[in-house]
């Protein structure tokens, strides 16, 4: 089986970098490229880009709100005509800088804030799905499964493509435990190996409360902000290739 | 003969406005919109968008220098690189936008220190024009005749659209006489007409020092931000219709 | 009897002005300056000393949210620490240009979505004007009466000027009728004027529903990004000067 | 004898840091806060003053052009007076927070690009210096020796404190040799020692070209944004202290 390991990537500023694109970029088969409103700018994303054409990485846009002081955490007060409006432009402008260097946009994946606003107002859903779909229909959407991304994704004509979050607890409902409770991120490596290999195997996670169940993805999101980003992509990967399965972007998982 | 007129639209940010925009828009055929960087910002761009189409102007993108606070007048250090960087994504964003509403991207003018640093380096404008064409080779830039920046368009293949400056004083070279020098600006009525009347039935313009050259344009350009714009695209308005010739966007200019 | 004649300025920002400053400080006796956040730049700040400092008009500090696409308007997330430290950031940069063109910043008024956060939280509002109280003691702080803020500003040991807004309808309990709610906004000049004239007189105005309150004020606001606010302005002096009262800024109301 | 270790501090933003600022405050003597123009912001600047107050550290501003993308190390084409603005828009930013943090601003040294132009303008030198002894006659401005802004800052009546920079080769002339040039930085530990041990002993350095020339300097800057710069402050307040010297803030340097 193929599947997908993603990363955010370029999600620096001027002088200042969140993790070494270049090394992640070598690990991961997929990049969400931060559009120049709550990190990057049109250098870094001309440079993930050549970096992802090298590497045989999918590119993909990761759009936020434009909110750089607050790295696009925080959830203000846009309209839904504001957030299409956000979508839009950040979305063609990777898209033309990867025109500009033979190549394309692949899939689209949310940024922090502007996905969780999205993901709870399925007639926001709807709009911005639309909008993505009227800019390019090819592109596939990358979402939580089961949630309203995903379904107004679909509903809108566009593929998708399911993630798993190793290294964040689950809830029985198949839901992420938020931040800042005990237990809701993942951080020791056997731990992390034992949760990748398992939902390899069975296609499943043990939630929080120790129950197994079943998680429909084809996708592994490493977050690249987190300290060791890097050795964490690397250990996803080399349990995907232990497991007899194959890393590759979304475009050759889905074909 | 159709004839284009032109003008910067879109150039306000957040409460800030520069022009009555929405007045403007009925006037002229072809608007160049202000892409964010140096004016600009996805909800003013999709309200230009969205006027152009409702009264048939031609859609442009108008790409400026990273720098709001000096609306792009002041030029900046930035590589050769960095500016066809920007160049990209200003123009991704606006084709995006205009795609979203269901139109498209007709046109490229540069803004201000944006075009004067690339009018000056024909490397530059070539590399510029090459990426220009590789994002979208349908494309038309709007030029001064004889400059640097209309061979490189047509080198890399582009269509390009001369422009007449009717309220500019041209030297005997046939160039613009800089902002300053007495003179320089045509501010009368009765002499803008003259002026349009003269281009428009004998192809020519009389320099400050009072000869008669020829001009070689098919749009004529109305600078948005200086008072009495509406008024004076207006007097071009009626001299083009009155003179027999049609007012059409760029694209049925050329056709 | 002295009255105050205050109003926001320098709220441009680059090319962008919302309204004629140089005219305007020609007529009020307080200035409210933008100090960079919501509107107004390092150079738009020396301006309006300048100009302040020439005409004896008052120099006040009027800190916003860090908004500059919103103008400061909307209600962002913001801590009580963050806000806090906009508010000692914005006020210092006013009080260093001031000292460096030889003068002194006299008050202090919130802009719009920061003085309403504050307005509505006593313990927020306290911490806010403890902290102006110990970057500036001497700072008059414009205030509604019996708001929040009077009260937190009193209970740091400042000294506070109240607001009668000629232009804003009031309800029985003598707050602003809200704008978009019909009768909010006074523009006919005749009923300004009489409004003017009624508080010179009898220190009253008549709500909205026709009953007559008492306002106690010694401030008058000109919203000065409204059409039509220098006409306004110049009502209001000449209301108070011709009903035998004194044009002078808030040091001298409050001598 | 007393010597000053400073270093740039708070160059961050937002989610970026650019050093361990809270590790290295443990360890100078002198801290430079950026102001929120090239880096930092209200946040960050209270936190470095925070840590300073707490740990004895003196507290200056560290002023830079408006160029966050840029780090302030572009020159760009501002005018004099614009500069000047700059300047005392941010070193009153940083004199409020401090004051609300119940302490002041002990010294001010120009960040990278802004120090620089005014660093060859003797009239502009001038200019900025008059106005920061406007602004607060009593604070301490760090310069290389022998340089336009010593000269101005002491023409302008404003103590000052010169710099030594162990970690980068001088010429004959006594000027930092420039980064790009072989030799420029010295990076070996052992190298580094030797360096400030030779200050501290016989007040010199020896130049690239081999030759000892005598530096006078009493304060030693370490360069935050280069790795190692928290293991390099180390080196140099160890072996001042270990040569019987003191380290101690400006203040008390000069007292």
């Amino acid at each position: 089986m193929k599947i997908d390991v993603n990363s955010d990537m370029g999600e620096g500023f001027g002088v200042y970098q969140l993790c070494d694109d270049a090394a992640l970029m070598q690990v991961v088969s997929s990049a969400n490229i931060a559009c120049g409103f709550h990190a990057g700018d049109p250098t870094i994303m001309t440079n993930m880009v050549r970096l992802a054409k090298q590497h045989g990485v999918g590119i993909g846009a990761h759009p936020g709100l434009p909110d750089r002081q607050g790295f696009g955490r925080r959830e203000l007060p846009f309209s839904a005509d504001e957030i299409c409006q956000q979508v839009a432009y950040q979305l063609g402008a990777l898209m033309a800088i990867a025109r500009a260097e033979g190549t394309q946009v692949a899939h689209f994946s949310f940024h922090a804030a502007m996905g969780n606003i999205v993901n709870r107002d399925a007639a926001l859903a709807q709009q911005v799905m639309e909008l993505v779909a009227r800019i390019d229909s090819s592109l596939i959407i990358f979402a939580q499964p089961d949630t309203i991304i995903e379904h107004a994704a679909q509903a809108a004509g566009l593929k998708t493509l399911t993630l798993f979050l190793a290294d964040r607890a689950y809830d029985a409902q198949g839901r992420l435990v938020p931040r800042g409770i005990a237990g809701s991120v993942i951080k020791e490596e056997s731990a992390l190996r034992a949760r990748v290999r398992q939902f390899l195997q069975r296609g499943t996670v043990t939630t929080l409360e120790g129950e197994e169940i079943a998680v429909r993805a084809r996708s592994i999101l490493v977050h690249s902000d987190t300290p060791g980003s890097l050795a964490l992509a690397t250990i996803v990967r080399s349990e995907i290739e232990a497991s007899g399965h194959q890393v590759a972007p979304a475009t050759e998982v889905l074909a």
